[in-house]
């Protein structure tokens, strides 16, 4: 079903590598609410994956960006106005990698120069994407601005390894631009805090199958899929969240407020 | 703007006392995005309060019910089943109210019987509404109950008095009932932290309007109106958030992330 | 070890049943520190209980004492500083009990007067315990008190019931009320929020055995004692901690941050 | 007063620069408990400051490292093993500094380098600290890692800048080390929130005078101290707080569980 909630609004969207991603099915629900795109992903993930599928589906143009390059940035936001014909009015930030976990390196004897490439794509580039919209005064007063989290950040998850410091990072880089830009121009910034997923990049997380069991279980309302995290992201780029900003938005079945359920506990007793 | 965000869904929404009210714009809302509409409040809220005038804007029923009344609960959700003909999909539930600050008993010298009617009114009738929805089966899967709360729930504020400890009893009942309905049933149970708003209710506290300036400044989107609050409850009632539950969701303009802005150092600056 | 961390301190201890306690073990831990105590317990709890062989090694007095009763805390409080010759230091609240989970009553079908009993004697019995000190001026400058909380306050755990509700409305009071007493004497309040503990009180949660495991595969540290929490409880107690308060300070191996380990994942998927 | 707290325990203080130090009281402070030490700082610092006054009042070494060199830390625990005899106990990590802040650049116009400094020296030294101490087995079984951070990890605050994302950085790191760390040897690791300080460091920051008496007005018990600070300090490298771990601790007078004051009212409607 479609609303038209995003009718005459504009965004980029980062990060769809294929239909498994969830900023594939963001982008997909956007333009069925009525939004207008431009896609952006690295040249890797463009080679890799079928984003042109998904931009023909969108009539949507592609424009290739290293989120951690601000020449990228700056070029992508300038394509994107030439696109839309001016300011526009949301983005989607879903970026993140890990070299440590892609080698196997563990968190307590990680390589400095992974982690702080985990950190640069992960959480450094959404500061960068934010400097140069507001540099450039790209969004529309009241604009939103979205990145993808996972809830490591606060709890420490057996596995997630650097990702859980980039995603800290991220979260906290969303409050302090938020506040910048919301003052300036309105703009909100959020995260959204999403379920294990099965996405090509969660499946590079050891034990992610497991993982994914476990939250399920672990979640009154079951984990949360890609696609239901589409529909709750473009209600975060409508009108009718205006005043939501700085936050971090569990999107997770209740995972986030659950100590333990009776499911788990069963499965748990069994193992033991 | 209208987006039949609501179309074919039907509710119950309490508190809507006059068109100051967040539970009377919410309902005004929810009526254009599409909902059949059972309204509800005390009968002395109802004599005081305008709510017939909101029932005929919405074409509603009001069912007059103390909140805290197992009986008065019972009669409104036959009732509204009766109206809906069947199971419904959501309700919101403004209900609050402190004897201690309406008589002006401060927190360290309170009335242990108003604290327990604050407490009741503002806590556990929210509970008893979960039970009696539950009990009956009275929501559809994936149906979505919202209740109002306020920040006082996790830092203090000089003057919110018992409510803070009301409040922060009601997000923890949403959280443990909001587990079992999940579980059962798909329903979502979740809390809007809602800035400072000028209500009825609202002008009851002490030094309101101070408090009210003071939130502005020190929230950078500025703080959130009742009616940019009733625009965030119908995105929760919709299909599009399905999967967010249990949650305390911050509709404040930022100020729940904020720790100090510059507009509000300056005017403390003068003060000092 | 000793160190005469509480020499020249006094204090009451509320809850100390048996030598399975916290309480108990606080007492002894505070006495071994150089305090000087009144105990007190409900005149139940002191029937079932064997306090006077603590009392007897701490060189304490017992004063009964219904925590719910104003009356009561009035004359124990009374009765304190009759035996301290003056005002106190410090108090260790460690009271609570769910009817509804001693009757096996599920929270989706509570007992309300049962609701209320719970609410009264482990979270209200705290303010009225704050309101005798607070109006009788029984604590000196830079007093502490503390109440031990659990972790479902926050987070839904299968089977704690109505408690959780409880301890998130006890952990608020701590905050409320440490604001007026921190204000005006520099007292300080807050709450421990610790392990599961093998004590006859939590030995009434249905599959407390099962949680206890749960909790310490879940703990990087493994879970706390009784008797680590009775040294922590004595560093709060004592002049190097005064800055501290209002606040909920876990105090179980971790498990608060915990979002998985490879122990309970490891368990976990045997059980699958 | 004195309690021989950490009668024969050994460990190594980061970032005492002068007398007006965190660091430097938490050294002297844990010397007067019985503490063996060794102290740290980068070159310049010790060139800059006063720490050969401190070593010769705790009878300890200085050993100069830079806290973001692997190689410095390297040889700073070696030498303090040599020093020591074998494992040592405890360490305070007290590091951090922004150049974005320095040459007063706005955090919406970052230098990505300095950001990058920041980030490397304020929250990846941390990181790398605990790799070298875990690879070299160096502290004993239930040792105890202290760094400071500040709340702007957590809300934001006009005029922090990068530091406050660095300081969300660190907070995560303690508690994803924590969970290996702890699990492996049963070291502990925390943070500890200070309230603002009148530090040679914290002097950097704009409007840190009245940052501070902000705060002061904000804190139920007022700002905590340099001196405070190294009390509380001191009770985390005891033994008596030996399951506290992977936690913020809030050491700020009340300050982060505080919406709004009387106080901080009456100023702020004074400056309207």
């Amino acid at each position: 079903m479609a609303y038209g909630l995003l009718k005459g609004k504009k965004g980029i969207v980062f990060g769809a590598l294929n239909d498994q991603s969830i900023a594939w099915k963001a982008a997909l629900k956007a333009r069925e609410e009525g939004a207008e795109l431009v896609l952006t992903n690295t040249p890797v993930s463009i080679r890799l994956g079928t984003i042109d599928q998904l931009a023909s589906q969108c009539g949507a143009i592609v424009v290739p960006a290293d989120a951690t390059s601000m020449e990228d940035l700056d070029t992508l936001v300038d394509k994107a106005m030439e696109q839309f014909g001016g300011q526009f009015d949301f983005v989607l930030h879903s970026v993140g990698m890990s070299p440590n976990i892609r080698k196997s390196r563990p968190y307590e004897d990680t390589n400095y120069d992974f982690f702080n490439k985990t950190l640069d794509i992960s959480a450094l580039s959404f500061h960068k994407l934010l400097n140069v919209l507001y540099r450039k005064d790209a969004l529309k007063e009241w604009g939103s601005v979205v990145a993808l989290t996972y809830i490591a950040a606060q709890r420490t998850f057996q596995g997630y390894n650097d990702m859980a410091d980039a995603k800290a990072l991220l979260e906290s880089i969303a409050r302090s631009f938020g506040a910048i830009y919301g003052k300036k121009r309105h703009v909100r910034v959020n995260t959204v805090s999403q379920s294990p997923t099965k996405t090509t990049a969660g499946s590079g997380i050891a034990g992610m199958e497991d993982m994914f069991t476990y939250a399920d279980k672990m979640s009154p309302l079951g984990n949360a899929s890609a696609s239901d995290c589409a529909d709750y992201i473009v209600t975060l780029f409508s009108d009718l969240t205006r005043h939501v900003t700085m936050q971090t938005l569990y999107h997770d079945g209740g995972f986030s407020s659950t100590g333990l359920t009776a499911d788990a506990m069963e499965i748990f007793k069994k193992g033991m």
